[in-house]
């Protein structure tokens, strides 16, 4: 088979590290070259040392970037929309992990992100990156914009409940507790280990710019009353989304298991989890670092209409590189699953 | 100054222990006894390691209780009230730390604990533990019904806005994560450290006991529509509250603090935690562990009428114990803040 | 190709599970039955639950196994040699993860075990479970005894010292930090989150079983004067060995270098960490969770003739099951690392 | 009684804000100022939030240091030998925490230092700060210099050994695991939450200063042969301390216990731990997170003349400003346990 070459533009972090060790063990792929401005010329195992021996590749810096079949880019947000030009006379297809094209509509970039998007035209060239709710649109896309990782989870725990139109006009309330690898590899005061150690913080009370993506993406049939809110705790990788939405029928947990089932029975990287005893009935990052499924289950309350949501991830796999290569696969027709059936470690 | 003789009928436990810890540096109790069934006739320090050298006491067993001035009663729920009347023969007071006595309604015990309660009689007499509420019942209280821990986060953090009459008729989502510790110390399955090692656990999606409080604490002219769900975190004390509550009027932030330091302005043990800058700008358990502080602050979101309000405590404390020296300094006309001084440690 | 057909004996605890999630993913296996007593005829993933979706295999009993190509076993320590006559009838090829058949010496099994030998006679026949020091053997062998994690841990990072004679008489120390997953899946007091959560418990302070395999191994050439501790930290998996060893010529970092690239230089399976700067520069654990790799590294005191030498492994993996499943691969023909090229997370 | 009036100089740290957090409960001391160039004019509580409502202190700069009765140095190290005649100028007593004035040996400081001592004439005046050792010479000093953490729980461990001359020539090894907020407030790249949640860095495997220390005061009849590694773990607070000494004679463990009772029997802050059952045999700095006890256990090897002494302490307090108030408390004749009272928590 010939092989795709792919260079990962922004790799130094830790969603270029993950996409790189993703990308390392695809049958299907050369990694032509990732790109660090900082670390130019330095081996990538300084910055990722889980791959020494695994590879011996050095960092390049953009400049020296080469044509290829697709560039990866994990850059800082801000910068995909002004150098997209630059990329896409390197290649024809461009997977954008940034949140620069996520949003479709100018006014709601603006409103979430706080400032003018430099590209708008391009706007609605990028195919929203969650598979489970845009595959046919992947197949035939050549951009494609990975999704927020928050918002993946939010998503994808509410999207069959939307989706069937059963959710009243009563706020739904989003909770998301997130490990500090979603912030990045930018150390801070507020990083520091005897500080972030023990911490719960909650970074975002309101105005996340995930909160745009949701709304986007569950807005189906008429807009959604969601408010999101997001906590960091002491953890490294994982997102834990509570989703309380109130339902307008008086809906049994049968009605909503068809749902769910009807949504994501043959998805690959959904898993519903509900089991009535036993130490792992509900879904739990825990045991999904490293892998790309989403686990999803729900409660209903038996006093009121609220069922709680529970969805998680790995927010460095669904919820960036691990995504972003599943999109990449439907894109070129490979195997959705390729490189990424690595099912998580118990106990861990 | 002649010391109370105070006697602590539970004392292997966490509550037992951190009692027991606070009642040893209060200068006007004498520890009468201290009971465990299963250690009768060890000393203390075996299951509270951090009082050797501080403490030579041993375990008394139940039956050799004698008469004192105090009874505090940290058994497993149920146990109080099946054993109240004999307790009420060895002392004229008893602040009881367990769900027996904490809802006034005959109804409301039988909703939230399933089952009938032994002694409905006495309900009426106890005085819920939460000083901030009932400060003024309390000082000519007999018997005193040490609030639940995740009750007393989610009502300080609301009771501002309830009483103020702000909050609309849209549900309340009250979401706390919590420590390990709440459990208490029998080991299970899923208390195993390498299952419960970074574990985040979704345990009560609805129908948690503490629910019964709050309706009954907030529900002040109305009754209220509030929304709770518990999930455990990797953390071993520790309660952070987020509450979500849709206001009625379009009230701005300088309103709300009115309202906060209206109710709370005098209060030894409320902080409000709301910085514009730095990384310490909301409430977080981390820094109040063994303190008996209850820390709150709140952010409005400025595109609906939603407030977040986040509370934290130390749920051994202010949640447990601390709250419980707290009521008996009062009912005991001493200085409410005796043994209570220790401000928390930074960084932990 | 015609798959082996394999049974893991044992397989609800950590051990087991991990070498399920490795064997479902190699391409030459074919798993056969999984037992549990406990857990006979449930589904595996109620145990693991890491492997949702990815196997539908239900625990049968022991009773209930049938004939195959190799048996792989992980019972509790004591059983294998118990039952080996059985499981002998059921496979030409046995690998066993307990420490039944890792002494060839009986006297020195009686000394560290505290009890007789069931079956003196076949410890001759196991092959001792390192690849690195008894490759050539297991590609005949018909038994393996996989090496106990410490043990793995420590020669692997002395080996090369011992091999060519330059360890002093003085006394080696050898310091194991290490994670809960090693005591297995069973709960008790000291497992309990709150009170194993952060604690530091130096569980063998001498006496440690795996002292008997490290001091088989390194007595190479003469009787080794080693002394062994080891401590539990908050950790679930890895294992972080510090050994202090006094050499016995004025050698230098680069003789040194020498010795390991001499013994180590072609394995797949060790890295050589030692830079100069950045934050990696030695072995951690941390980053190899799920990874076969031993990372070892080495320093010399400028001072003294004392070396100090870091090795780092996954206990269940190079540990456990994944150095079982390297055997495996060896004793089979198969390539050395199938099943086994997961190169670990960055952060997590 | 009259107060004595005292200065923190550096008191934006950690070991300044621990000192701050003691003090601000010390009956016989006014808090007079508390510096910090960084922070001068802005609230104390902005670095220590643990301290909110506790105090309403801001920093000074320590060029308006005023002249007070005692003078508390937390400056880096390097700085307080530079300043110290200006100190001298506002002060009769100083307390230094930093390391400047440990050594009394010029040469020492300048192996251990790598650099030379500005102030060597100095360093005779200092009393080394471990009550333990050095109570007498306290009670008359002008000028204390507080011990190293690391250094404290190595030699209060082995004081009793090396007093009574039972170690061998044969070599010792420490080996200490430490928290992250031994480094201090400073952060970096390696103290970056993703990178050093769950790390394991043995950061200084030979050459850690702390050994001119553990050399100076356990050399007491003859030079010791000790050898010292550090390594930090996923701890925020806390001390670790494993010795491996070797014993000249054949004791058993009364011997043992007699030197150690013999040494530490009327002490108020050191522990004998040693238990034969339960989950809390040896000392673990978990339950010692705000107290300034120093706990000690031992076990002697059955097989071999090895004697493993466990102690444990945290380094803010027995190893830092717990220490410092100790020795303030001996030097001013006040009750040493004077705002030193806190016992630890359990659990946490």
């Amino acid at each position: 088979m010939d092989k795709l070459s792919v260079s990962i533009v922004g790799g130094s972090g830790y969603t270029g590290g993950e996409l790189l060790r993703l990308l390392l063990f695809h049958p299907a792929v050369e990694i032509r070259q990732i790109t660090s401005e900082r670390n130019a010329g330095k081996l990538v195992t300084r910055q990722h040392p889980n791959l020494r021996t695994v590879t011996t590749l050095k960092f390049s810096s953009m400049e020296e970037l080469e044509k290829c079949d697709l560039l990866f880019l994990c850059l800082p947000h801000g910068q995909s929309m002004e150098k997209i030009d630059f990329f896409r006379t390197l290649a024809p297809k461009i997977i954008d992990l940034s949140g620069d094209f996520r949003l479709r509509d100018t006014a709601a970039f603006e409103k979430w992100y706080e400032k003018e998007h430099v590209n708008p035209g391009l706007l609605e060239d990028f195919v929203y990156g969650i598979p489970e709710l845009h595959r046919a649109e992947m197949k035939n896309a050549s951009f494609i914009s990975s999704a927020g990782c928050n918002a993946t989870s939010a998503i994808l725990g509410l999207y069959p409940l939307y989706k069937q139109g059963v959710v009243s006009d009563q706020p739904s309330v989003i909770e998301v507790k997130a490990g500090t690898s979603q912030a990045g590899a930018s150390f801070n005061e507020g990083s520091h280990h005897p500080e972030r150690s023990g911490a719960i913080r909650t970074y975002k009370p309101f105005g996340h710019r995930h909160t745009g993506e949701i709304i986007q993406e569950l807005s189906i049939d008429k807009p959604v009353n969601v408010h999101f809110t997001a906590t960091s705790i002491d953890m490294v990788r994982g997102i834990h989304c509570v989703s309380h939405v109130f339902l307008n029928d008086d809906l049994n947990e049968k009605d909503i298991w068809k749902m769910y089932r009807s949504a994501y029975g043959d998805e690959p990287f959904i898993r519903i989890v509900k089991e009535q005893s036993g130490i792992h009935r509900l879904p739990d990052p825990k045991i999904l670092s490293g892998s790309n499924y989403c686990d999803i289950g729900f409660i209903k309350d038996t006093d009121s209409n609220r069922l709680v949501v529970i969805s998680a991830i790995d927010n460095l796999m669904k919820g960036a590189a691990g995504q972003a290569v599943q999109a990449f696969n439907i894109m070129n027709g490979f195997d959705e699953t390729t490189a990424l059936t690595f099912p998580g470690l118990h106990p861990v």
